[in-house]
């Protein structure tokens, strides 16, 4: 018996040697052709020149979608189509912040409104200026301190947080929530210090969420921040002229836009992989996450270029409106249940098209680890890690329908120089960094389909 | 007994447990100051922008090295000294070539000589070319076919090997060798295509070994190597015009520049980390190798700042020549042999300052297994492996006198986009990722003092 154990164990090893080499071979073609092929390299660099600023509710969104539905189709996906939704929307026409200087002249700073600021009256909002450097602080001056006053959240970056989407995460909080704070103790606006670590003069705006009352809330350059700062040292009652122009618009129709390739074995069993095709105003939204979109398109025309032949149903969804709402993923998540479509996993890349350095598992402990097993197998293109953590923004809704959900993750130290700016502009690609992220999308989507999830 | 060895044991674990638990704590106090100083940065910038063509026997890198001296002195290094020897040298002042098309016209192309090409006369040469992909090929071809001709090689980029220093050797025969083997057949000068992976107007220069005849050589770029392909399958007969004015220098007086820490417990022990000061005459030479030199110095400056209190005597050496004859890290290594220093191990930065990936360790095994145990440390900081593998050019003739050698690799995506080129400039230096790289090697060389090599 013990003999046959261990003829038999050596047998089982020996296949699983031939699997993990046949398996090699199949991810290095992956690579071979992700990095000869220039398509989602120029995909990007159409969707940064022609279709900037691709907002919820913007032309250029709609250019974008059209853009890569034709690309679909040309492919020869198998489904090409729009996932009509309803949402708010919302646009920002202009911005603009001065300090009001000694006898009345103007200091323009570098600003951008946050989505979806409320507007000022047309000759803008005068007032002075609070300078806090937390949620707490803010709300420990209270009202009699803040009323008719804009609130300055200047708490700035920790440049010694190692991964930069922690320290974005140790600041955000003044973008997110400062201005609905500051709008319950009765300030008149808010300004917020631009999330990133670089000192430069480029505004970096973001979404923020009001309470019951909304009042106009915008960033400014770190640079900047550091001026009206020191300006405030030298005269507490300095005055801000702020002006916005912006417009709500409520329940529009648009759309999530998907692409698949039918399973061959399990054609009503998905495995998704996206981005999101919206960016903010301000910028071509190249890393975030033009990038994502191509590089989850990509997946689809490897599968077609070298005919892999999906088991399960391959979906690529470009998500709608990630940064204002995050509607385009409810919107697919509620038709998910709706259908009660099976859904063996969903991948997203929206941390911008860097070096490779890891994928994120959002799952219980079991899919984790067997999802970890792949490693060695993608350390030869860059991956040092699959590890639990966080799967995406758009793909999050589909957390309670207890779908495992993935995130690609590229190395960190250059995304929030860029991050809803208007330096997120195409020269920032490089070539070789977004083909790996192609190749690696798809070698992970392969094997995943290939050998299912607790099969 | 076995009482006794359990609760040894128990102690010992303990113990390490707790040394790893201080060292992280040291660690992270080195990376809090790496990311928060910007000296290392603003040491690069003025290399960059006040010394650029710093080549072996130039203005700009006698002045880089006073630039760096004066660093070190105002850091409070105990020793800071220039260590003299004797090399030949070269300089480039100007090249062109230019396709000879129907009636006369010219088209110029973009071009740099490589180093240590031979001038031609003062109206360049004017000849047929004869395009190979290969060394072999040229041989094949004989000097009949050769003789009184241009060699131009041709053999492209390999974009589908991963890491693009193995891509760039893949390529480098045709550089390195290409013009000697040309000079035996006859050949009237060498054209090589610029090793890189980029399509772009961008010439990328580099040496090349002469055998017993010099011929002049260049590169050009790698739109212009494919132009100039295409008009000769056109046209076999096609002319090139080219033109070097080059100078050789004999046996110069040239140095390398050395600041020390003084051990505090064993002076006569050193540690050695460096990078090169000279690059080449077309460039700024940020990441090659200006970043090397300055995270290399920023290690004395954190030692300094934070009181480490080295035990072996550190030792940071910016290397002059390592681009042309390596004979800075020749004479460095004869030095230390004369004066029977005692070496521990040396360490060089000279892969740019890309994103921190991994180290490298060119000694036994069992040294290489000494050092990995490192990685576990070092990996919140961007250390994906430490393994066995290449130190560096400067560093490498201390290999024969049995000193561990040890490489600090960043991530090799972009590095030969810019090598030897006019894009190898500051704008291309990313702060934290040069901080990073000052984090890393600084809590390294800290990991290897405190505990020795095989203690």
């Amino acid at each position: 018996m013990k003999r046959l154990f261990l003829i038999l164990s050596a047998f089982l090893t020996v296949l699983a040697g031939h699997a993990q080499n046949v398996d090699s071979l199949t991810i290095k073609n992956i690579f071979d052709q992700a990095l000869t092929s220039r398509e989602a390299y120029n995909n990007l660099e159409y969707l940064c020149s022609e279709t900037p600023g691709r907002l919820i509710g913007s032309e250029a969104s709609i250019e974008a979608q059209a853009f890569m539905m034709a690309y679909f189709k040309n492919l020869g996906a198998d489904k090409v189509y729009y996932q009509e939704f309803k949402s708010d929307a919302w646009k920002c026409d202009s911005a603009a912040v001065f300090i009001v200087l000694e006898k009345g002249k103007l200091k323009a700073l570098h600003c951008d409104a946050l989505g979806p600021s409320l507007s000022t009256p047309a000759l803008g909002i005068t007032a002075e200026v609070v300078e806090v450097k937390s949620l707490d602080e803010a709300k420990r001056m209270g009202s009699e301190a803040i009323r008719g006053k804009i609130v300055f959240y200047n708490r700035p970056w920790d440049p010694t947080i190692i991964n930069t989407f922690y320290g974005y995460g140790n600041m955000h909080d003044q973008r997110g929530h400062g201005p609905a704070i500051a709008a319950d103790l009765g300030a008149a606006a808010v300004i917020v210090r631009s999330l990133t670590n670089c000192s430069d003069h480029i505004p970096h705006t973001g979404s923020t969420r009001y309470g019951e009352t909304k009042i106009p809330a915008m960033a400014i350059s770190t640079l900047d921040a550091d001026l009206l700062s020191e300006t405030l040292k030298k005269n507490p009652a300095t005055k801000i002229n702020m002006f916005i122009d912006a417009k709500e618009m409520k329940q529009i129709t648009t759309y999530n836009l998907i692409a698949e390739i039918t399973g061959s074995e399990f054609p009503d069993e998905y495995i998704v992989v996206g981005g999101h095709i919206d960016a903010w105003h301000n910028t071509a939204g190249a890393h975030d996450d033009g990038a994502g979109c191509v590089m989850s398109a990509d997946v689809l025309r490897t599968f077609k270029t070298l005919a892999l032949k999906n088991k399960r149903t391959l979906r690529v969804v470009l998500f709608m409106d990630e940064e204002l709402y995050q509607s385009g993923g409810d919107a697919y998540a509620k038709s998910v249940k709706e259908k009660g479509e099976k859904h063996l996993l969903a991948l997203e890349s929206d941390g911008g098209a860097f070096t490779p350095r890891y994928f994120t598992i959002s799952a219980n402990e079991e899919v984790v680890a067997e999802l970890a097993k792949y490693q060695p197998l993608l350390h030869p293109y860059g991956i040092d890690e699959i590890k639990a953590g966080w799967g995406g923004v758009d793909i999050g809704p589909l957390k309670s329908q207890g779908i495992p959900l993935a995130g690609y993750g590229t190395d960190s130290q250059r995304y929030f120089d860029l991050h809803h700016s208007a330096n997120d502009s195409f020269d920032k690609i490089n070539l070789r960094e977004l083909q790996l992220g192609c190749g690696n999308m798809a070698a992970f989507i392969y094997l995943i389909d290939k050998y299912g999830i607790g099969e």
